[in-house]
C-alpha cells in the first residue's frame, strides 16, 4: 500500500521548524513495510491545504496529515478536510466536554475559542491525543484511509502508534508480520559497529540488519518477515546471539528499554540505591535516574557541584586532592563520588567533572572524567569526547550511566 | 513570485535524513520576501520526479530542486529535469574537465561513471560547486525559474547564496525585504495569548501575526514587509509595543534568546550568583542554568533531594516544616531554597517540589511548588501543571526559571 505524509504550517514553510514528524514517520513507515511516495508541506493556507488532500487522496491508499489541529484561528487543518471530502463539519459534545474537564484539571478558566477543537467533518471518528488537547481525526474517502494527528511530537507519536499502525496493517492486508529487535548499544561508534558486524550485515536478509545512530547511540535493527510472531522472533534469535557476542557489554537493551532504566532495575534487583556528584554534566545524570516512575524508590538525590568550592564543601573533595590532580582529574571524580556516597547516603554513586569547552581548562574541552563507586569496589575513566559544549555533555552523560551500569554488575573495565 | 522547494532522496522518505535543506532554504527565502507555498519531497524515482517538477513548474515563478546530483545509479534528478522539460541531454567537455582536475587534485583515479556528472538538459546552465563535484543545474522553462542543487547542506549553501539568490531578487523586482521580530512568552497557554491577542491578530495584515507553540513556550511572531530593515522595524514597533503591554511579564525575549540566557545575564548585572534546590525537576532547572557557555562564573551548583531525608540532611529544612504543611507544599519548598542559598552560597535560590506522576503522593500529581529567594525578598508559587510525569517536569523546571528572572527583577508576582 502506498501512503502519504502531508505537514501543515507555515513555520515549516519558514524554516523555523523542521519537519522531524516527516522523519519520524517515514522510519516508522519503513519498519511497517509500507512505500512512502511523498512527503508534502503546505502553510496555513485554506486553498492549498484543501489542493494538498486532494492530490494525495487521488494517488494514495492512506493520507496522515500533521499539524493544523490547534485551537488557533491559523490552525485550518479540520476546516480544510471537511472541505476536500465535502463535508459538512459537526460538533462532538463529547470532545467539548473533554476539553472543559482538562482546564478544570489545570485549574484554569477555559477559553470559549478552544471549542473548534470539538468539531469534526461527518463520517470522521475523534482520535484520543493522550497528550494534549487537539483531538485527531480518521476517516475514509474514496478508498483512501485520511488521518489527522497533531503536529507536537509528543503527541504526534504515540497517537500514530494507537491509532494508524493497527489501520495500516489491517489495509496492508500483507497477513505476514514484520518484528523488529531494536539491540542498543553504547561504547562503540557507528562505523566501528559496521566494521564489527560487516559479514552479517551482508549474510542477513530475513531477518535484516539495519544500524540506526542517534546521539552517540548505536541502534541494531534486526527485522524479520514471517507467518508469526513466534516465528520472526526464532528467525532473529540466532542473529541477535551472535550480534551480542560481537558487541558485548556495549549491548545495554533491547527495544524501548532506556539505559536509565535497566539501571534501575539492576539496582533494585540488588536492593541499593543511587546518587550522583556532578560538575560537567551539572545534573544531567540524576535528570536522566529521575526520568522513569517510581525511581524515586532508588534515586535519593545530586550533588551539583559546578562550582569548585562546592565540591569540598558539600562533597568534601581536599583541597590536595585538587591540587594535586587537578579538578577535572579522576581522582577527583573518585573523590566526588565518594563524598556523594556519604552525604546522599546511597550505596552507589557516579560522579563526572570535566571541561564541556569551548575554553579550555587547564585540559581541552571533552576531557571528562567519570567515578563509579559501588558495594564491588570503585573505578574511573578517562574521556576525550569530541564535539561541541552540549554534546560533550550530553556524551559524558550516557557514558556515565553505562559504567554505572556495569559498576552494578561488577564488570569493571580496563582502564 | 511564489517558490517550491522539491527535495529528491529516498533516504528522506526513509527518515534516515531530515530534510534540513528545506528549512534553511524556507528561513532564506522568508528573508528575500519571495512567498514560498509547498514543500515536496520524492524518492529516487524518475516517474514520480517528472511529475512533482511538471507539478511545480505548473504553479510556480521559481523551483529550487535538492538532491539526486551525485554520481550514482541512484541520483537522477539531471536526467528528470531533461525528461520533464523535454529537452535532450548534452555534455559539458568543460564539466568533464573540472571532474577529471578534482580527482586528480585527490591523488585518486577518475571514476569513468562519474562522467554523467557532466551532462545537462538543452538549454541549462551548470553552476559551479565549490565544495563539491556535482555541478547545479539553471534553466528557465515556461516562465518558471529552475534550479537544482546538491542535496549536502555544505554544498547546496554557498550555491544558494551564489547562484539562486541573485537570480530570484532580478526575477522577483519587489525589492522590499521581509523582517520578523518572535517574541517569546511564558506563562498563557497558545490559546489564551490567542484570547488576549485576538483583536490584533486579525487587524493586523502588515506587519502580520502568527502564534507558535512549542513546549509550552507560545512564540508571537510579527512580519512586515517594507524597503528596508528599518521600516519594517518601524512598522513592528507599535503593534510589539501594544502586544507586550497586554502580554506583560510573560514575555520573556526576543527572537533567538533563550529564558536561561536572559536570566543569567541579569544575574551578571547584578553581580549575583545562583543556585538551586530541586526535588520533582532532579536536576532539569541546574541542566538549564548551565548550557550555555560561561554560566559558571554565575551557577554555582545545586542540591537535588529526591529522597525525603536529603532535603533534611544536606538542605537543613526542618522536619516539622515537611509534618507540618507537606513535602510538596510552598512552606517547604521556601525552605529548601533557604537551605540552598545557605549550604551553596549563593545570591539566588530557587527550589522546588512537587508530583511529577503518574501515582499520587499526598497531591494530584501536576501539583508543584516553587520558590524563589533573592536578595530583593523571597515568593512562593503553587503550580497544577497538566500532562504526563515528562511533560509536569518540563513545565515546572521553565516556570521556576520564569519566576526566578522576575525575582532577580524584584517583579514579585501575586499569590
Amino acid at each position: 500500500m502506498i501512503v502519504e505524509v502531508l505537514a501543515v504550517g507555515t513555520e515549516l514553510l519558514l524554516g523555523q521548524t523542521v519537519n522531524t514528524n516527516a522523519s519520524y514517520l517515514g522510519e516508522k513507515l519503513a519498519e511497517l513495510g509500507v512505500d512512502a511516495h511523498y512527503q508534502t508541506v503546505v502553510g496555513d493556507n485554506h486553498d492549498r491545504l484543501v489542493d494538498a488532500i486532494h492530490t494525495a487522496v487521488g494517488r494514495a491508499d492512506a493520507l496522515i496529515i500533521t499539524g493544523g489541529l490547534g485551537p488557533t484561528q491559523d490552525d485550518i487543518t479540520r476546516a480544510a478536510i471537511g472541505a476536500a471530502t465535502h463535508r459538512r463539519m459537526l460538533f462532538s459534545e463529547e470532545a467539548a466536554a473533554r476539553l472543559r474537564k482538562f482546564w478544570k484539571q489545570m485549574d484554569r478558566p477555559f477559553p470559549e475559542s478552544n471549542l473548534c477543537q470539538a468539531e469534526y467533518p461527518e463520517g470522521a471518528v475523534q482520535l484520543l491525543n493522550p497528550r494534549g488537547t487537539a483531538p485527531g481525526l480518521y476517516l475514509e474517502h474514496e478508498d483512501t484511509q485520511l488521518f489527522a494527528l497533531p503536529g507536537v511530537p509528543a503527541e504526534l507519536r504515540p497517537m500514530f502508534d494507537a491509532h494508524v499502525i493497527p489501520r495500516l496493517r489491517q489495509e496492508a492486508g500483507d497477513d505476514r508480520v514484520l518484528v523488529s529487535r531494536v539491540l542498543r548499544t553504547w561504547g562503540y561508534g557507528e562505523s566501528m559497529v559496521a566494521v564489527l558486524l560487516d559479514d552479517l550485515y551482508h549474510a542477513s536478509t530475513n531477518p535484516s540488519m539495519a544500524f540506526l545512530a542517534s546521539a552517540g547511540e548505536v541502534k541494531i535493527r534486526l527485522t524479520a518477515k514471517a507467518g508469526s510472531d513466534t516465528e520472526a522472533l526464532a528467525l532473529i534469535e540466532p542473529l541477535e546471539a551472535e550480534v551480542r557476542d560481537r558487541l558485548g557489554a556495549a549491548v545495554f537493551s533491547v527495544d524501548d528499554q532506556t539505559l536509565e532504566q535497566i539501571l534501575l532495575d539492576s539496582l533494585r534487583e540488588k536492593g541499593w540505591t543511587i546518587g550522583t556528584a556532578e560538575s560537567v554534566t551539572s545534573g544531567l545524570v540524576a535528570t536522566r535516574l529521575s526520568l522513569t516512575e517510581g525511581s524515586s524508590e532508588v534515586f535519593r538525590g545530586s550533588v551539583v557541584a559546578y562550582a569548585g568550592e562546592v565540591k569540598q564543601s558539600l562533597l568534601g573533595v581536599l583541597t590536595q586532592t585538587v591540587e594535586t590532580y587537578g579538578v577535572v582529574s579522576p581522582e577527583t571524580a573518585l573523590a566526588m563520588a565518594e563524598g556523594a556516597a556519604r552525604v546522599l547516603d546511597v550505596d552507589v554513586a557516579v560522579a563526572t567533572t570535566g571541561v564541556a569547552g569551548p575554553d579550555y581548562l587547564d585540559y581541552p574541552p571533552g576531557t571528562v572524567s567519570v567515578a563509579v563507586r559501588t558495594p564491588f569496589g570503585a573505578r574511573t575513566k578517562l574521556l576525550r569526547l569530541p564535539g561541541d559544549r552540549e554534546r560533550v555533555r550530553a556524551y559524558a552523560t550516557t557514558t556515565a550511566l553505562q559504567l554505572t551500569r556495569l559498576g552494578i554488575l561488577g564488570e569493571w573495565w580496563e582502564d
